[in-house]
C-alpha cells in the first residue's frame, strides 16, 4: 500500500532470505521502524508484543516464525519432535488468534514429514509465501465484495457521503495488503464513491487512532476520530450507514470474538437498524467452535497497556500515567458479539448471514 | 470526604467571603490545585473548561457565580437587566447542563425584584449556599435510597463481592459530597457490604481514570479500571451485578442524557440483564422535555480533547498527542439513553422506574 509515495506490504522476506522485515506498528503513527526478525523467539516477541497485529498478518507472521525454525534448529537437526516444539510456542504467543496457529499448522504439515533438511528450509519458505500471497488475494476479493455494499448504500443516499463506522485497525496494517474490514473501504475510495470514515479510537492500545487513522489518512480517504464512546450517539442520529469490523476469530455459528468493545458498537447497530458486518478471510472461522461468547479463550492483557497511554509529547514519544498509580486495571483484551447481532459476513467467497447454514453454504468444501 | 485524612468538599466560601474556592479537577490524580473564583468570568471559565465538573456541581457554581455577580455589578448597579445578562452568560457555559440553569436562576430569582444592593449581595450568597447544603442533602438520601438495592444484592450473592459499574464520574467530586452514582457506594462501603467497583475510563476526559478510581481509592473502596469497551464482556460473563451512572440530564419520559458511551452500557445492561440504575436530584429532571434523544441539547466539544491525552510523564504531567497530527476528530460529550433501557431512578425521594408516571408520583409537586 502506499506510505509516503512507496508501496509497502506489512511482511516481506529481505534480500538476505535469513531475515524477515515487518514494521514495529507500536511506534506508529509517530515513528516508522522496520524490524528483523531472525529467529523464532523474534517472531513469538513479535507477536506477542503486538509488533504485528491483526489476523492475517499473525497468521503470516507465524507462518514465516516456521520458515525461521528451520533456519535454526540445534545442530542443524530438523526433526519433527523440535519443529512441532517450535509451533506450539508460536502458537501459545496469542492464543484468540485462530489464524496464528492456521499458518503455522500450514508450514508444520507442509514440512514435518520431509527427511531432507533443504527441502524443509525452502518448502517452509515457499509455504510462506504462498499463505501470504493468499491472503493477499483474500482481502482483494473480500473488497471486491464489500464494494458492492457500498456501491448500493451510495445509491440509495443519491451519491451523498456513506458513512462508515470502524473498531480497531483491520485494515492493511493487520493484512499483508487492502486489509479486512478496510479492503471494502479502499474499493469505494478507488472506484470515487464519496465515503467517510468514523474511526473508533480502540482503547486501551488505540488501534484505531495510531493505525487506521494513519493508514487511511496515508491514502487519502476522509475519516475522523471519534472516543469508543461515540458510536451509539452516532447511529442515533443517523450518522453511520454500515458498520464493518474484522475479527480475530469467528465461530462456526457466526458468534464473532473481535478487539474489546465490538458488541457494544453492534448492540447499538441492531438497536438503530444499522447493517453491521464482519469482514474476514475463510481462514478466520473456526470450524469447531459453536458458542463463541463461552468458548473462545479470551487474552487478559498487562494493566499497564491501560494505566498507560503512548503518544508524543512535543517531539518525543513517552508513556504516560492517565489513572492514580495505585488504583488496579483489568485488561480483557477481546469481546464475543453473538451472531444475532451480525447482519452479514463478507469474506473472500462473498457476503453471508451469520447463521452456521449460510457460512457453510459459502464454504461447502470445509467438513462438519 | 475524606482526601487524606482532610474532611474537604467540591466547593466553599472562602473565609474571605468574597472567594469562592474549587478544586481544579482537570489536574486530578496527578495534582491537587486549589482555585479561586472572584468573578463571573472566573465562574464561566470553571464551568466551561470543567474545573468543575458534574451536574450538582455546576449548579452549585453557577449559583455561586451569580453572588460573585452581585460583587461585581458595574459601578456597583446590581439593575435585573445586568442579573439577567450575567445569568444568561453563566447558562451558555455548558448547554446540556440542566442544574446550572436551574443553580444560576434560583439565585436570580431570589434577587432580581430586590432593590438594596446589600441585601441583594446576602440573599444571593445564602441561596447559593442553601442551594449547596440542598445537594449535599439530596446526595445523603439518594446513597440512602440505592443501598438498599445493594442490600438486597449482596442478600441474593450470599454476602460474596457485589460488583457495580460505574461511568465518568458521578462522584463526590461531582457533586458537593457523597455524589451521586457513587452516594450508594459510599452508604455501601460504610454499612460493611462488601463492594468492589468497575470504573469505565471515560474517555475523552477519562473522569473515571482520573476522578472515579481516585476518590475510591482515597476511601479505600476496592475498584478496577477497564476501558470503555470492557462493560459489555464483563455482563456477558456474570462479572456486573449492577450498573450505576449519574446524569446531566433527565427527560420527564426517562430518558438519560449522560456521558457520551452511557448508551452503550445500557445496551450491554439489557442484552444481558444487569440492572441498570441512574442516580440524580431531582434538579436534574427536566420537567419539559419527553423526547430526550432529538430534544436534548448535545454539546460537542474542542477535537484536541480527543487527541491529546492528559497524564503523568514520570514527575510531570503532559498532554501527549495520540494520532496523525492531521486526522480530524469529533467530540460528542453526551449521549441519550432511552427511558427503555434504563431499570430505575434513585433519587432524594425513593427510587422509581422509568416512566413518566412513575417520576411523578415520586415528585407531584413538580406541575404538568
Amino acid at each position: 500500500m502506499n506510505v509516503d509515495g512507496k508501496d509497502i506490504r506489512t511482511i516481506w522476506l529481505d534480500n538476505d532470505e535469513r531475515i524477515v522485515k515487518i514494521i514495529d506498528q507500536r511506534k506508529l503513527p509517530h515513528e516508522f521502524i522496520l524490524v528483523d526478525l531472525k529467529t523464532v523467539d523474534d517472531a513469538i516477541k513479535a507477536i506477542k508484543d503486538m509488533y504485528v497485529r491483526g489476523a492475517p498478518l499473525i497468521g503470516a507472521t507465524g507462518a514465516y516464525g516456521m520458515y525461521l525454525a528451520t533456519l535454526n534448529a540445534p545442530d542443524n537437526q530438523i526433526d519433527p519432535g523440535y519443529l512441532k516444539k517450535e509451533a506450539d510456542r508460536l502458537k501459545a504467543a496469542r492464543p484468540t488468534a485462530v489464524n496464528l496457529a492456521w499458518g503455522v499448522n500450514k508450514v508444520l504439515t507442509a514440512i514435518v514429514n520431509v527427511s531432507n533438511p533443504e527441502k524443509i528450509v525452502s518448502l517452509a519458505r515457499e509455504t510462506a509465501g504462498a499463505i501470504t500471497e493468499q491472503e493477499v488475494d483474500n482481502c482483494r476479493k473480500i473488497g471486491q465484495h464489500g464494494l458492492s455494499l457500498i456501491e448500493k448504500l451510495s445509491g440509495s443516499k443519491g451519491g451523498q457521503t456513506v458513512n462508515i463506522l470502524t473498531h480497531c485497525n483491520a485494515g492493511w496494517l493487520a493484512c499483508i495488503e487492502h486489509g479486512t474490514a478496510t479492503a471494502p473501504i479502499y474499493a469505494a475510495f478507488d472506484h470515487g464513491i464519496d465515503i467517510h470514515v468514523w474511526v473508533d479510537e480502540t482503547r486501551p492500545l488505540n488501534q484505531g487512532t495510531r493505525l487506521t487513522a494513519w493508514e487511511l489518512g496515508k491514502h487519502g480517504v476522509k475519516h475522523t476520530i471519534i472516543t469508543d464512546n461515540a458510536g451509539g450517539y452516532l447511529m442515533q442520529h443517523a450518522m453511520v450507514d454500515i458498520v464493518i469490523v474484522g475479527t480475530d476469530r469467528t465461530a462456526v455459528s457466526g458468534d464473532v470474538a473481535n478487539k474489546i468493545g465490538t458488541y457494544l458498537k453492534a448492540l447499538a447497530a441492531w438497536d438503530n437498524r444499522v447493517p453491521f458486518y464482519v469482514a474476514l478471510p475463510s481462514s478466520t472461522f473456526d470450524w469447531n467452535i459453536r458458542d463463541g461468547v463461552n468458548d473462545i479463550p479470551i487474552e487478559r492483557r498487562d494493566p499497564a497497556e491501560i494505566k498507560y497511554v503512548y503518544g508524543l509529547d512535543k517531539d518525543r514519544t513517552t508513556n504516560v500515567l492517565i489513572c492514580p498509580e495505585t488504583s488496579p486495571a483489568a485488561n480483557f483484551a477481546f469481546d464475543v458479539t453473538p451472531a444475532k447481532y451480525v447482519t452479514g459476513f463478507i469474506t473472500e467467497r462473498g457476503i453471508c448471514k451469520a447463521t452456521e447454514d449460510d457460512i457453510r453454504s459459502l464454504f461447502p468444501d470445509k467438513g462438519r
